[in-house]
């Protein structure tokens, strides 16, 4: 059972306010019964202002009450005020649909080998839990969720269907693997050779800590020796790529298609958007941000902002990109004064003949 | 069972000219049994010439009968003359391979919940389908495929081995999902905090309307709020990515490593070639196109047809591209016209300062 | 149960020495228990030198012995000299960590068809076996791993968890597909109709040979007609995605996100980095190397080394890129002289009037 479209309201302003820390400023009492954006909202709904881009929709809105900061006004709306409204709109949805999280207990059509431990947690029909695996309490293995010999997680954590933890790897608490999501793979490792590619056994695991969530489809390779790290509080969106050895940094954010190559190490509050890249073997700095489409092919400092192919400083790039379609006009242009130069220096060489 | 590599023929000219709605000129009575390329076809194959390009191999093709336009010359071979050739050779491989679909009924050994509507579908070992799920009639979910609480289709869908439709989610009639494709992910939402990132609940689902077909390990992400939607028709590859609150248009194609995020909206007929992307919230036109590798940051009107990073026009880029690789003789030619109107100018002077 | 990251030693540097082929140098009898890299090695450990960038560590590492080329310096470590250090590495780590193979046996919980062939293999709970399908003496089919319909297998393959080789497809000897690896998933073929896109039936297969790696959630397309072809030892990286009638040559090296579309033939030995791409129909040469993110566009000879979009000459390709961020200040420079020109234009046919 995965998170359904409906919700467990209505929920009053005053109630919504108390759960998100705000105060109202209007009707108290009105009666919320979902979430939903500006422009979506009706008088039944909650909406929220997080964005300035969004402010003229607020004056038009029929939502019943609105998440707000504290000093913009609120168009006669019912308003809960707040210090980060976006952040009170993530609690909203989650007082509305709190997910819906099973009792504890073992499908009797799992399998789960006998020295396994699982006291406290669910595993549903056709989930694998192999010899010597133990499930934190409240953990949640979703059908045919796939945990390895000897793997551990700890609290809380959900396995969507059909993810994977390889055997030997390790969650903390309240990991949750989307569905397809690889923990463990085989890291990419080949010795060449005459006779064809030497596999490189790959004797290490990965560690994926606290409060990480990993996208559909997406993979951690495990570590030749050692580990693969995800730290904690990192968040990886669908079909990203973590290479073997590599080391994903607290809080980081890898949006799809993101890779990082074998034995990169990423500080902390790293940004990765959409289908950039790190090489292998790189040390990049905390906050680093490489922009969608980057190719990180050196170690960056702390704060850098790269974007492009080889990735460089984002407002160079940025600069540079803006004048690329002009490349044929450069060319044309070039050809230009050379032509009118030679007229020129022609010019110039008569006169002085002429002297 | 998926469909094998055997054929059910064989089948005589005249027999596949009325099935793909032609005519035979020349041996009506030929018998084929199955249908090859004109390069690797013999006596025993049908082929078919939709493509100018290959006209030079229907000279000296070997094949028995040929799938041809009304007009070109069919240097002598047998030939179903129809108005599409591409169309009938799609159909003729339908009619020498049909897809082998099974006999309703559930196996014993999946999990269907008690409450779960599955009459006259087929489920087989291992698949897993939800309390609440409705499934249609001609439907077939093969094994280890999921069905979360609350999902539906509609009829003669096909849910692939380890394809996942999340709870909630909804399919229309059929549709196709390839190996490991995911409907229903995690959308990629967390609202920024000091204490880390805070999960935004995706509270919505994905709906994928009829006749659709997804590829192996693609994604299809829920909504945080209402739906994403892939709508009738359209087609995506393996390993695309639909962010959540997307809209992928009527007849869209997405090829292998496509990526729209989150609340883009695509027209009809949209055709993103691989490894293309579209920015968040972008509203695309219809039959715009994007090349391999295009990143759409910009909206883009109906019929646009752009590539490179950011993506512009594509036969500007084209212009732009081809340049690409003379920058540095670009830049030396500069420096030269530098030095060369230093030295005009430097004789200007001296001419003037000599007048 | 797939590869733990517990070792099965201590063994002596004699006996590695005799293991990997080489000889001892130094203390023949030292006991090591693991093998670790220069820097993070302990006494108790071996360690290797196979790139002169760790040529320093050499010199400070405390590692108990240490497998190094039969020339250079060891500095007093004990070593074991062999022709290849990073082959030698690549077995001791195998010496170490032997891959726990399995006993033959099919679990009880799996589904294998009365009439599939599975003598002297492992097949675990929930994985599927097709009817007609033959499964060859030492292969071990992980939990959740699926095959279809008359596929086959030869000896000693490994298809970890939630692993599909759809029916019909066939894998030689010794191939491993990691996690959610698919092998025969529908080509992405569609014949364009006025009443929407057409499904082009998918009816061939896709063909593994000997020795081929295939990475986590990685894609193999079955082939229209005939086959989509892996040569044997090829290894495929996670995410990477093969085109329907492909050919991948002996031996290719294929990181992840790499696409190689429809009908496209690779050579022997060639190389394509992270998210590079080959084109539909393309003929790629032996030996060839495409640096990351290439898009290679074009058919390539024997031995090309390409980079960029489109793809050309890596060489030609780097001095451009390392232009590319100067376009602003060649766009300056131009402006610059077309003033100046203009100038000295100006101050010329002055001069002529004044003549």
């Amino acid at each position: 059972m995965s998170g359904a479209a409906t919700s467990v309201g209505p929920f009053s302003a005053a109630e919504i306010a108390s759960y998100v820390g705000g105060e109202v400023e209007g009707d108290g009492t009105a009666e919320l019964v979902d979430v939903r954006s500006l422009a979506e909202a009706g008088p039944e709904h909650l909406s929220f202002l997080s964005n300035r881009r969004y402010y003229r929709q607020l004056k038009t809105t029929r939502a019943g009450a609105v998440l707000i900061d504290r000093r913009t006004d609120a168009h006669g709306h019912t308003a809960i005020r707040c210090d980060d409204p976006y952040q009170a709109f993530a609690r909203s949805l989650e007082l509305f649909h709190p997910t819906p999280w099973p009792e504890p207990g073992v499908d009797p059509r799992a399998a789960v080998a006998e020295d396994a431990v699982v006291e406290g947690a669910t595993v549903e029909a056709f989930a694998f839990v192999g010899p010597g695996a133990r499930i934190g309490p409240g953990s949640w293995i979703e059908s045919s969720a796939y945990v390895g010999a000897g793997a551990e997680m700890g609290k809380s954590c959900r396995l969507m269907p059909h993810s994977v933890v390889v055997a030997g790897c390790r969650l903390g608490d309240r990991v949750w693997l989307n569905p397809g999501a690889v923990v463990g793979s085989e890291g990419f490792g080949f010795a060449p050779s005459p006779a064809g590619h030497v596999k490189i056994p790959q004797t290490g695991r990965a560690v994926i800590e606290d409060d990480v969530e990993i996208g559909a489809n997406s993979c951690v390779d495990r570590a030749t020796m050692g580990e693969t790290t995800v730290r904690r509080g990192a968040k990886l969106d669908n079909l990203v790529q973590v290479g073997h050895g590599a080391e994903i940094g607290e809080g980081n954010f890898l949006a799809a298609f993101a890779g990082v190559a074998g034995s990169a190490r990423l500080g902390k509050g790293v940004v990765l958007a959409a289908k950039s890249g790190v090489a292998n073997h790189l040390e990049i700095g905390d906050g680093v941000v490489a922009a969608t489409g980057a190719r990180v092919l050196k170690a960056q400092p702390d704060g850098a902002r790269v974007a492009g192919y080889p990735a460089i400083d984002h407002k160079q790039w940025l600069r540079a990109a803006t004048r690329f379609a002009d490349l044929p006009e450069m060319a044309r242009r070039i050809r230009k004064l050379e032509a009118r130069l030679a007229e020129l220096e022609k010019e110039e060489t008569e006169e002085k003949e002429g002297d």
